[in-house]
């Protein structure tokens, strides 16, 4: 197969840490002739429910006085997640229709910061369909792009923008927040691990939850379908058999959470794991109950 | 105003009572000339959650050889409760698009049988667009109305048939009977009381609950709206402030009844009734675990 | 069949013809005492393309100062003719869903003035789920009904009148007019009559067309339907068989209205119709050319 | 920018010209040794509306014995045109959502048989998200695919299956090739010439017309927009200024291509081109009279 004409220095974590800055540190350190041109990274990684710390990365490569682009993957993060695009000097983050902003799939949203554009100029990769020349060409036109675009999902963009800014972006993050937080009293209240390693990389879009060894967590996605119409995550590649996944991210409330806990404690007992049902949605209802600010504009 | 020509006999109960038999049956003896043209019965009373016996109404017309027409109000029943037509001798029965068929308010559907319509052919009350005449006319003739039709409606009624059928309509039943005892379940924990006078008279559409004399229901309808985004049922009428109504008929699952349960209890918790979190949804679970079928045709 | 409890005084007109204003101010003047309680019209009488003169009526209410109340059914006119319920002392008009406003069948909307409502706090005609008191106490609440609303018709019918204010109710009472009279045009270069008598009452929502007398118009129809799906109006009643309507309202362009008109051609010619294909269309094309505005909003 | 690491032997034609079969048949004689690996053709070209003889490339590809594969892009053309897959040999078409499905953009949809499947096998180009390998793995699965579809379009491609086999695909081809002779014969009615040299190019999904030399084809689609909302094609690269289209394809009838003709004839004599009004409709209105079937399954 034909090969990128360009090296990528993939740098591994085990599934569930998060970036190791130290590392980026000592990478970035060792390429005094700045041939590093990108860092890239995924802010919130869905396999394994981990939230890298973008802000961070920021001051690393500052601090190197590294002249890297940065380069964001914020797919399951932006427009759940705090994402500061200009305090922490990303240079291209994307993101798709699918997930936070609730709407089908179908667009792949991207935003790109003058370094980004500049480099784009004398970049030698190979472009198509996704040239940003050709759309930024059309843009300057008008509400035009290069290739006929999905009316219906700009049209779902506009009003997904129009729910988001009437919650406003603060409190949709804070109910993403407070999602995941009952998420995560609800595995303890089960005796279970989280995935994820360390509590700086919990995430507030996705829970990735360990099931004891003897147990296969392949049979708890499969038995909550089955059962009881429940869509829980697959474990993907290393961490296939080992963890399910609850995901908390885009159009969704506390109580329909509550459902999907009270789903999950009785697959969970189903399937033979000693739990007592309610516990986790008792654990998730008392910290929601206090955390919950009353909505002033409903009747 | 203007009088109808006919004389209603209207029997009162107690709110949470349902129809009691033997005053029927006194009724129908006291009526030996036949003066009595027509029993009319709401099968499920939505204000106070209580299902009348249709089987025994019809045992009582019967044994009393009455011929009195039997008229049913099945808005909130048919669909989700047991109901026989032709096995109870119903005469005319009617719902309501937004009831069990889940589609939106606009259509009211009824259903006539030979005796009623026979009884139409000479009947004195004022008819307009209602006329059962005009749209028999016109059926004659194919799929014609006598007035414009919704056919946004008429399309939704035969996606909401597929639905049911696909699902089975004793698996409907059988579903609204799980959500209906589990919620039965859940009060009880809770330490509270149900509207509804008698096991016999349960509805499995909807739970009428009952507040403790110090508190107010509408307080927590309306805090569990502004608070939560859930919909409860106001106490109505004679029981104002006295009960809350959950309901649970149509397209809805176990997990999203679990949720709303989830709500009530925060709601309850949160104007400060003494309950432990996670004491009705676990009680529930535990009957709906042991209740719920594997849906095979998942994948 | 039970009687209503007040009599009406239908006063008939020929098929085509509008109200006669003679015949109005001699029943107001032989009615000294105002035993006439209402004055009955329709705007537009949609099965023959008559459009009756309100403001005249108004006039002549006025000038026998007579206090009875003008009741205007304005279901196939109201947002698309000129229609003015304040400067023509109009008391009720009523109107649906399903003509102008371009939305499903669905809600009747009525608007009453003041001394409607005070008339109906004495009324004595039988009301039940359309009793306007009822309407009147719940609206004080806020956005509440006494009866389940068609939330997904109120949703549409903000969306349907945001589609008129942005149009400019101006420019839609505009484009019906020139609708209107194209078809006119049209209908003159075939050589055939309209249905309505005098230009005065000419409609611009529809315009029933006379077919020669050898001709039924009930193929016209059915022909059009069946070859061309083109739905064009039956005549009715009195005027079966002899006109064939078209309906030129709503959310209806210019362009729409000629592909119709290029259909009736062929129609009318499969039939035997002597007609010069595009005579129509060129005619009514020769009118709309120089009317229509630019749209300057649109890129 | 990074290379293909293969040659393309891009064979250029006078735009409204198709393919030229002996250009092709020189090229494969003169490469006995296979070195040409696939023949890549646009079955309709949108921008000139041109439709090229794919039997005709087949016979040439047998007739000299030439094992290249051959790749269709059939865009503008499947479902709408006739396409015969196994009949020409074609070793992989593909088409979009938005074109004769009438879809919402967001599908590519692709067909490849066998003898493409195992070249795709060996073949070195770049592959990521489209990698045919990651579809087949997860299709063996069932109902799976390797990254989140767009489920709505999926459920929309059903629909519009279920619409062409209810029409028929022999009658949804017939339908075109209706519309598309009935708009070149209204293009001959006003004295214009199609941009597409030879009627055997002629394509039934867009007409290409040419605008006389003293008129720019932009100004039409403009004043077309902008005074009649439609939609027409503008003229693209070497013929911008020269010509517009009319696209015909899709769930299109008669009627609605009837009045997008009446549009351009009003377009036309707005800027000057004397043209009869109703000339081109009518030319177009007696060939579809005659070819137009009765659809008798219509009540």
């Amino acid at each position: 197969m034909q090969r990128l004409n360009f090296d990528v220095d993939v740098v591994d974590v085990d599934w569930g840490a998060g970036v190791d800055l130290s590392v980026l540190r000592e990478k970035l350190l060792a390429d005094p002739y700045h041939q590093i041109k990108a860092v890239c990274v995924v802010h919130n990684e869905t396999a394994t429910g981990v939230t890298n710390d973008l802000s961070g990365i920021r001051n690393v490569l500052d601090r190197c006085r590294h002249p890297a682009l940065f380069l964001v993957d914020g797919v399951s993060s932006i427009g759940a997640l705090d994402f500061r695009m200009d305090e922490w000097g990303v240079d291209v983050a994307l993101t798709g229709s699918q997930k936070a902003l609730s709407l089908p799939t179908g667009l792949g949203i991207i935003c790109a910061g003058p370094k980004a554009l500049e480099a784009s100029k004398t970049a030698k990769s190979l472009r198509v369909f996704f040239d940003w020349n050709d759309y930024l060409k059309f843009y300057k036109m008008g509400t035009y792009w290069p290739y006929t675009p999905s009316s219906q999902l700009l049209y779902g963009l506009r009003a997904s923008m129009d729910m988001i800014f009437e919650e406003g972006l603060d409190n949709v993050i804070a109910r993403h927040q407070r999602c995941g937080h009952a998420t995560r009293l609800a595995v303890e209240a089960w005796g279970l691990k989280n995935c994820t390693q360390k509590p700086e990389w919990f995430s507030d879009t996705v829970t990735a939850v360990l099931v004891p060894s003897h147990m296969d967590s392949s049979q708890v996605v499969k038995h909550a379908w089955k059962k009881y119409n429940l869509s829980l995550g697959l474990g993907l590649n290393k961490v296939a058999g080992k963890v399910f996944r609850i995901g908390h991210l885009g159009h969704l409330n506390e109580l329909q959470l509550l459902g999907a806990l009270a789903g999950v404690e009785m697959v969970l007992k189903d399937l033979g794991y000693p739990i007592q049902l309610g516990s986790g949605v008792g654990a998730a209802s008392a910290y929601l109950m206090q955390s919950t600010p009353l909505i002033k504009s409903r009747l």
